[in-house]
């Protein structure tokens, strides 16, 4: 950037069909493509590029990230329609994002820009304190990540910066897969804290991307239930469930999980902690370990089963919704008389009545009652637009079992 | 009780019509009375006795609080066959949601039993330390309410006992309001504590039923925020909002309520908590003085907008969520740039859906945009059952607005 003065933008403009404006008006961030006035010229702007959005009747409504050829033509960057989306734009926008997160916690572990909620379309950015990883899930932010990591580096300075493009949501884009270590050096699992819990995890190669900071309130309060009883945490990826759960106390924590790489990283957590002697972990299929224990005749005072995303796609909806119900059913059945479980889903697909419903379903199969103790979503790293409700895909049912 | 063996119990019986088993096999703990054979003897039945409910086939389903004459014919209360509808049923059931909450908190402060997610339909019981206050909601509660506070009474052992029968539910259920102390004295305002601060509150004539613990943790989650700034609480009630922001370091705090008797509780408990100068008790309508703040240019930091129920029937349902909506767009406008935003609603019939619309379309309406932190229920000593997900009747919103 230099000091001279900005030139004006000339962005390429766009209209709105006449009495299509109502819920952008109304505050909503996503334009369709059948909403606007799709001509030769709409046709023409490459993917990823702003726009000028304006009402039917000239009004602007401000400036958009346009794509021709996808279901949402345009997602709103800013109101002001003399905004210049620049490096300048998003180093203001991650500065607000920083500020809030920096309000919120004390320790510099968090996801700092969660998209449309921080008003950044298809950005996320999570913070390792001097490590920061990047993913671009949208074509605009695809087109305009050197300005996004430039911005990056200017406001959070790290040390490492890792470029993460390899979300589920980068294919419904067109984008293609791409881990690339931007700045710095990564050699081998890099430290974290959580609700005052070290742990590690590996952001440039590991299952996953990194870690997953969402479940942080959950983990804390099924860990504040763990103290003196054994603990088992299904699909414990890096142990952020049941190393917090030996940290807080339970007399024996087993780590379930089929990663061998996310298994050392929990039990190096588990030492780091202090609480080795107290941590197993194993590495099984979940489903299968259930059924193993339950034969065996295992019981647990907490259990906790958080899988990865069991429906991917709409179509998988039905299949995905027996498998959770499965899940609570085997899960239950190895929960102890008064003890604790706890069901989480992260498939956006799986609204938060339909998966109670799975759980509801079975507890039922597997000859158990009980009461929901916590219903609850991601943490405040992780906010929703007030007009994008659907988009809060995190659910994690706490339940105590009679 | 005596010594001697219980003599059996022979409890009227109802049988299900055939086919209409399947939500109670499948855990649901209601019946409505088009799924009972609902002949002579059943209409015989005096309304709140307990009876042994059957499947069409004869196959026992458990013990029910049963009454002829309303929608819900009859609620579950154990599925053993052999159970006795007795002091000792009452006690057991009291003796594993004291244990519960025990696990939960470290202080004697809390609801105790939350109606059917805790076994025991239509009855509440709210603890404020050796001060115990019972809502019977139900004609089968009514009718056994002596057992039920012989049963609390050997549980809690409490220095005063109140029965506060006040609730809307149960002229519902045709049943007189009445309020009585049963055991002790009380004179003038009890103390509580709630996230380590202490309030007062009127249990025997208070405006309400004392104290609401199910705000706790959202009072929590608000008050982490208000550090250095300027806070409002409307609709303060006992100050529960307000004095934990004052507590937390907000630099002012003004609580707003219609009641003078609440606003001496909510100064009394600045007082105690040492932040008497930084806390003012305001006597005036929530709208009004949302609009008067407006017009002055008043602007805070933490707005606090937490009514009682908009909507308490379903006829309201258009009114109460306009209302809503409007209370949104007034608080959003005196919330500073950057600053926080949490509304509340205990309306069970407005879901959480619909009350998050009605915030979003009042932010719109107040020219505001921001996102959502956290959208919470009730608190862990409120559970819920796991096949009633729609009693879950609390909505807390909280949001940071630009």
């Amino acid at each position: 950037m230099t000091d001279s003065a900005p030139k004006p933008v000339k962005y390429p403009t766009i209209h709105m069909q006449a009495g299509r404006e109502r819920r952008v008006q109304h505050g909503h961030p996503w334009v369709y493509s059948n909403e606007v006035q799709m001509d030769a010229a709409a046709k023409a702007v490459a993917p990823g590029s702003p726009v000028r959005l304006l009402e039917a009747s000239g009004k602007p409504l401000g400036i958009a990230a346009f794509n021709p050829h996808t279901l949402i033509a345009a997602r709103l960057l800013s109101p002001d329609p003399a905004a210049r989306i620049d490096e300048g734009f998003f180093a203001d926008r991650l500065g607000r994002a920083l500020a809030l997160r920096q309000r919120l916690f004390d320790r510099p572990f968090y996801r700092v820009v969660h998209a449309e909620a921080d008003g950044l379309p298809g950005l996320i950015v999570d913070r390792f304190d001097d490590v920061v990883t990047v993913q671009a899930n949208s074509v605009f932010m695809d087109r305009h990540i050197d300005a996004v990591l430039a911005a990056i580096d200017s406001v959070l300075a790290p040390r490492a910066l890792i470029l993460r493009n390899d979300g589920t949501q980068r294919a419904l884009e067109g984008l293609a897969e791409e881990t690339r270590l931007v700045k710095g050096v990564i050699d081998g699992p890099i430290r974290l804290e959580e609700n005052g819990v070290t742990f590690f995890a590996n952001p440039l190669d590991g299952q996953k991307t990194g870690w997953f900071y969402d479940q942080r309130d959950n983990r804390a309060f099924i860990a504040s239930l763990a103290k003196g009883g054994r603990a088992i945490d299904f699909y414990s990826y890096n142990g952020g469930f049941g190393v917090q759960c030996a940290v807080a106390g339970a007399t024996s924590v087993v780590a379930v999980d089929r990663s061998a790489l996310a298994l050392e990283n929990a039990a190096r957590a588990a030492a780091a902690n202090g609480v080795a002697d107290r941590f197993e972990a194993r590495r099984a299929d979940a489903f299968q370990e259930m059924e193993r224990l339950d034969a065996a005749g295992e019981r647990f005072e907490v259990v906790i089963a958080d899988p990865p995303a069991f429906v991917k796609a709409k179509k998988d909806l039905g299949a995905g919704c027996r498998a959770y119900r499965k899940m609570a059913r085997l899960a239950a059945r190895i929960t102890a008389p008064g003890g604790f479980l706890l069901c989480g889903s992260c498939s956006h697909n799986v609204d938060p009545p339909t998966f109670a419903e799975q759980v509801a379903r079975g507890l039922n199969d597997a000859g158990r009652t009980g009461r929901i103790l916590r219903s609850a979503g991601a943490g405040p790293d992780h906010p929703v637009h007030p007009n994008l409700p659907e988009s809060a895909y995190l659910k994690a049912i706490v339940l105590q079992l009679d």
